[in-house]
This record gives structure tokens, C-alpha cells and sequence, in this order.
């Protein structure tokens, strides 16, 4: 199996060299500029740049952040990826940008968004190949980590915005469970699913992040070298897994058996099975609603992609959509059955590798499933195709059990490549 | 025991008069209008007011509706009761402006709010006294269906926002059933437990504004004479009651029983005595998250009140949040156990009348539990004190039984005063 080199700055990396003095927050911040300089021109991750100021207190400082332009930003424009917003100014930050900043972090810029954070795409390219999609709809936040112009990347995930994003540019993406981050400043497109989250060169730098913008313990321990058990996951959508990828998550199972860790099968119970089908229409009554002011006042700046979505999203009714809820509501109480005999599960991240063209972002069926169940997800670079582009592997975790997620998915990280 | 006038402009009663062809729509507008002109300059219901136009098409055409000013409009300033947001102009309406706008409502004015929907009051009266507060945090959309201004408001609870105003100003106030209404383009204060909902003159009306707006079944039926079976919640919180609102409950409950609906006492489960508990970490932990970025810049535009709060609010710990959260979810599935033996519950809407003076807009302690739990109330006007002022009773329905909610109130609503 072919590998790739996880994304070059690593946060944890960065705070311990400015604690020890070996450089300045300044100095760390100017090391992704210098990459941003050299490559914005062709990848287009900002929307817009901004000048990083170093805020020099808390354990983010020296940290760089880029932050999807769906977050509200006092000091930068926030335009939702629509020309509806152009130029568009809130009043005030996102609470997780007011986290960040809290936390030491520098914005150094507002990354590109697919229109509304859904499909239609934004101008970013895949930083491992000019002529491919970095997927979305999180495209700046991942393309932006991988590339190495900052350490973090914050992003969010409705469909598969940021999972599927993280396996097809090489960084490590995590999923927090449904609402442990607030989206409170965020545009939202369906309220039950929009997830916020983070972007990084590993596990233990997203683990890092989070915990300290958020005070939570979820830190991945390095000492700890005991295997998770794993479950590998048997589902209905697994033919839409490439040939690279089926091979990628038998390599990655194997290398977990090889360090010591149980691998074993696990079946789709009844009730997530039915789940799938869940997910759309939660979607779609909810877009309807999000978007109406867009919808009612202008039409004729929606992408003819998002205008003909929505049309077709309004025939779902109150009662489709409650019985969607319901269906959700009853995977969620039986999601428990999956780990049985596992602690976490290992699943693709996305169908493949980066699709060819940017017009595609990608397919997000290895990832609708877990937003809508709200559990917490980690994607694992560090794998490659034939033509050595990013594939990556995904951990999922019990609802609320994030740092088992991210301690599971350091342990995979550091092996797989090993 | 006194009585109360309902609340005069009623939703039903005008659109049925535009649609026979008694009034234009333009003229309903007016008859608010008209109430406003006289009224406005002692009562301060607006902030600011708008010129109405109406849009003429749709169930709601006619219906003047005031939204509370945390609301996003486009076309108004957007202050959440903050100079924080000083003419404030966001790009877009919230989705509930826009779904209101959809069926034909005439958005008339941003209604005062108190400071981010909290206690710091604002400038409105009550009505029916101008030495006592309308009530927060709803306070100008209770007051103005109250006075007459407009048919319907658009209000929020976080704790009790809605119905103890909806109380103390005599008018129907409607806190549907958690995320039933979308909260996009809502300031949030507590994203877990803000619920967006209404107030109109009767239970009738609040349910044809909230069918109309959302395309629920939520209509009350005029014809349906079945009486309810009510639940006499006793609580250890009932000693915050006041002689009057005592007596209203009682009274409530004995022409109840007089007009044949079966009154049975109900016992507080365990996993709801200690529910009581987890509102505060709750609102706490979330307040200083949603409210991050108004804190770390513009503190000192913050009243005393709410700094000092924010300051406290700080204290609670993930954990402590993380707890307070599990003994909320342990309540709601023990909820069930109230209605063992009832349709709904018969609980008071607030401590008593409306307080004097403006500056404490009142306790919320009987509003918090069922805002945590998520669960539909309504307020039934129609009461009133020794001196006249009203005194609302409450209807609590199991989650998501919304319109059984509305039918029950409107079933006590029309006896209590006959």
C-alpha cells in the first residue's frame, strides 16, 4: 500500500518549540505564510487573507487558524460561499472563532466554502493534484491544513463537509459529537445535522485544539499504547467503495491486527440500516427553512444546482420529516449494538481518492450516516492510491466518547505508516 | 375570582373578515395602527417601528405581526437589547421572519427585548399598568398583543421569556414543543433551550398563525367539546406562588372539573425533582460560549447585571454542563410518568401578577423545567388578581403533542371567563 506524508505543520509541534523557546509565536506563524505566498495563487484556500497579528497569551498562541467562510468574523467579510453575502460584514464572531481567539489562536484568514457549505463548488484546488477537487464542502479548511499554510483548520460537517475533505487532501479531519461545539454565528443549512469541527496535520493536534478551545479533556495520551478494538463495519453502501479504498481499509486492518489489535466483523443493525433513507429528508425540510430569506429574495443569486435542490427539498412535508426524525431518534438508541465487541469502528472516509475536475466535490455516503447519528468521527491520513493521492481511513466513536475516537485514531496513525 | 378581557386584534377573527370581504387587508393593518399611534409614547413597545406594507397574499395576509428584537431582520435594525448592536443591520431575516413574510404576514416592528433575551429589562410597560413591567424577555410582543398593536408576536423562551409575560400582560402566549421552530438567525443566549414561539389574543389564534407559518397540523377545532383530563402538578416549587395565583389555579381547576374535564393530582417523579437543578449550569455554561465575542470585546457595553452573571456563569465546568445535560435527558424520558393518568398539565404560568416597576421583570421558576424538558405550554389568559391585573394559567403537553397543548388550552380559555 502506498503512503503519503501527513500535512506539515503540526500543532502540537509548534506550542512545544514556542514554550521551549526554540520560536517566537511570530516566527511560527510566518512559516505557513511563507507557504501561503507561494501557493495561493494556485490553490485558492482564502476568501479572504487576512494580515495575523500574534495575540501572544493562552496555549494557541502561535497557532494558526483558518476558519470556513460560514463562521461570522467581525474583522473579515463573510459570505456563506454566495454572492448573496458579497462583501458582507457581521457585527460580531462566531463562538468558536470567539474560542480560538480566546485560546490564543490567530485567524489568519477565511477559507473557501461550497455555496452554503452544499455542493456547488468554490475555487480550491486539491493541494496534491491542480486538476482535482479538495472535496467540500470544508475545502479551504482542509486544502489549507494540507498544503501547510496553518496548523488548524475549523470547518463543518452537514453530509460528509469535512471527513470526506480531510481523506481526499491527506490532513486529519475530526467530527466532534453533535453539538459538543456551538454553531452559534454559523450559517446554518440543516440545524440537526451542521456540525463544527477541526482540521489538522494528526490526531493528537486536532485532540489538542479542541481541548484547549474548549476546556474539555480530550487530549490523546502519547504513553498510551494500549490497542482500541476495532469493528469493521459491514454495510449496505459499501460497494461504493473504490478498489484503492477497499484495499486501504484492508491494509489498515491488518496493520491494526499486526500491532495487536482485535479486528472484528460487525453488522448493520436493523435500525441504522433504516437510518440511511433518514438523512435526506432531515436535510431537505430543514435547507427550506434555513434558506428562505435567500430563497424568497434572491432566487437569481443561488446556484441554478442549489435552486433546483431546494425546489425539489419542499415537497417534504412536516410528517415526512417528523418520520424522518423518529427513524434517526430510534438508530441513535440502538447505534450501542455496534460496539458490543468493539471500541471504535473502522469505515472509509470517503468513496475514494480526490474525483477528477473541481466541479464535483465527491460523494458523502460514508459519512451522512454518522453526522445524522451524531457520533464522533476522526479521519486517518497517512494511505495513498496508485497515483500516490490522499485516501483516508475513518473512525467512529460511541456518541460523546470523543477522546476514544481520538485516541483510537493517534494509535492507527502511528502505525499505519510506521 | 376576577376575570380578564382577552387580548383585542384575534388572528382568526381577521382573516376571516378579509375573507369574507368585511375588511382589506389594509384596513386590518390598520386597526393595530391605530392603537399604536395612541399608545406607543408611554408604552415603548417597539424598537423601532416599521411602516407597514401589505404583501397581500397568503392565509396570513392582513395579520400584523411584531417580531422580538432578537430576531434578524434585512429591512430593520437588529439590536438583541444590546447598544452592542447599535444599529445593527444584518444582511438577511431570520427563518422564522421569513417563514411569517411566506404566508402573507405583515411584519408591522422589532418588538423590545431585554438585554440577549435575559433579565436586564428594557423600556416597555404593561399595559393594563404603567408602574409594572410587561415581563421579559418577550416583553414588547407581549405587550403589543396585549395593547393591541398587532394580532400576533414573535417571542423566544430561554427560561421563562414567553409565557410568564404572555401571564402578566393577559395574552396568549405559545412555547411549542423544543426545535419545532427553527432558531437560524435567532441570537441565541442558550442554544439547548432556546425555543422560538408566539402570542396572540387566544389559544385559537396562536395555533392559526403557527399552522399557517410552518404548515403544521396545529389548527384548534371550534367543534372538538371534549374535555381534557387535566394533571394538577404538585410540586416543591409551589410555595413561590402568591395567594392570587393560588386561587387561580384552584379556580381553573374547579370550573375545569364544572364543565366535566377530570382533574387528578400528579406526583413529581424523581428524575424530575432533580431536573429542576440542571436549567441553570445549562444556560450558564452555553450564555458564556454564545455571548464569547460581545464579552471578549465590548465588556463594557455589557450591563452590570449581565457581567457579573457571565462572570459566575464562567464557574461551570464541561463537566459540571455535561452532567447537568445527562439529568436533563434522564427527565425528559421520565416525562411520560406525568401523563400516565392525564391529557395535560394545569400549572401556574407565573409567581402572581406582574411585579412593580420596571427594573425586575420577574421569576421564571415555573417555566424553566418545562423550557429544559422541551415540552409545549400554553398560556391561558383570561384571569386577573384583586386588582385587576391578569393572571395566566399554564398547559403543559408531552413533547411534540403540540396541538393537544393548544386544544386543551383553548377548551379552558372559553370556559374560564364564561
Amino acid at each position: 500500500m502506498n503512503t503519503h506524508p501527513l500535512a506539515p505543520l503540526g500543532a502540537l509541534d509548534i506550542a512545544s518549540q514556542i514554550e521551549n523557546g526554540v520560536i517566537s509565536a511570530a516566527d511560527a506563524l510566518s512559516l505557513g505564510e511563507k507557504v501561503a505566498n507561494a501557493r495561493e495563487a494556485e490553490l485558492n484556500v482564502y476568501t479572504p487573507r487576512m494580515v495575523p497579528e500574534s495575540r501572544g497569551t493562552g496555549h494557541l498562541a502561535g497557532i494558526a487558524i483558518g476558519v470556513k467562510d460560514i463562521f461570522d468574523t467581525a474583522d473579515a467579510p463573510t459570505c456563506y460561499g454566495s454572492p448573496i453575502y458579497e462583501s458582507y460584514r457581521p457585527r460580531g464572531d462566531a463562538a468558536l472563532v470567539s474560542m480560538a481567539r480566546s485560546a490564543g489562536a490567530t485567524i489568519v484568514g477565511k477559507t473557501v466554502t461550497t455555496e452554503f457549505a452544499w455542493f456547488h463548488p468554490g475555487k480550491t484546488r486539491n493541494p496534491h493534484n491542480m486538476d482535482r477537487t479538495p472535496g467540500g464542502s470544508s475545502s479551504g479548511s482542509a486544502a489549507g491544513v494540507a498544503a501547510g499554510y496553518f496548523a488548524a483548520g475549523i470547518g463543518s460537517q452537514t453530509g460528509g463537509s469535512r471527513i470526506r475533505p480531510a481523506s481526499v487532501c491527506g490532513a486529519s479531519g475530526y467530527k466532534p459529537s453533535f453539538r459538543l461545539f456551538p454553531t452559534v454565528g454559523m450559517k446554518h443549512f440543516a440545524w440537526s445535522l451542521d456540525t463544527p469541527g477541526f482540521f489538522a496535520a494528526t490526531a493528537a493536534d486536532n485532540a489538542f485544539v479542541a481541548s484547549e478551545l474548549s476546556g474539555r479533556a480530550l487530549h490523546v495520551s502519547q504513553s498510551d499504547e494500549t490497542p482500541p478494538r476495532f469493528g469493521l463495519f459491514e454495510s449496505q453502501i459499501d460497494d461504493a467503495m473504490s478498489k484503492d479504498m477497499r484495499a486501504a481499509l484492508a491494509h489498515a486492518a491488518k496493520r491494526a491486527q499486526a500491532w495487536g489489535a482485535p479486528v472484528r466483523k460487525v453488522e448493520e443493525p436493523e435500525a441504522i440500516k433504516l437510518a440511511h433513507a433518514a438523512h435526506a429528508p432531515i436535510s431537505d425540510f430543514e435547507a427550506c427553512h434555513a434558506l428562505a430569506f435567500e430563497r424568497m429574495n434572491h432566487a437569481d443569486l443561488l446556484s441554478d444546482k442549489l435552486r433546483d435542490y431546494l425546489r425539489e427539498a419542499e415537497l417534504v412535508t412536516p410528517d415526512i420529516y417528523d418520520d424522518a426524525r423518529r427513524t434517526a431518534n430510534r438508530a441513535r438508541k440502538a447505534s450501542g449494538l455496534l460496539f458490543e465487541n468493539c471500541d471504535v469502528l473502522l469505515v472509509p472516509s470517503s468513496t475514494g481518492a480526490a474525483p477528477k475536475g473541481l466541479e464535483f466535490t465527491g460523494d458523502s455516503v460514508f459519512n451522512r450516516l454518522w453526522t445524522l447519528l451524531g457520533m464522533p468521527c476522526v479521519n486517518v491520513a497517512g494511505l495513498a492510491d496508485e497515483d500516490g493521492l490522499p485516501l483516508g481511513i475513518q473512525i467512529v466513536a460511541p456518541f460523546g466518547q470523543d477522546a476514544k475516537a481520538l485516541q483510537a485514531a493517534h494509535w492507527l496513525e502511528t502505525r499505519l505508516t510506521r
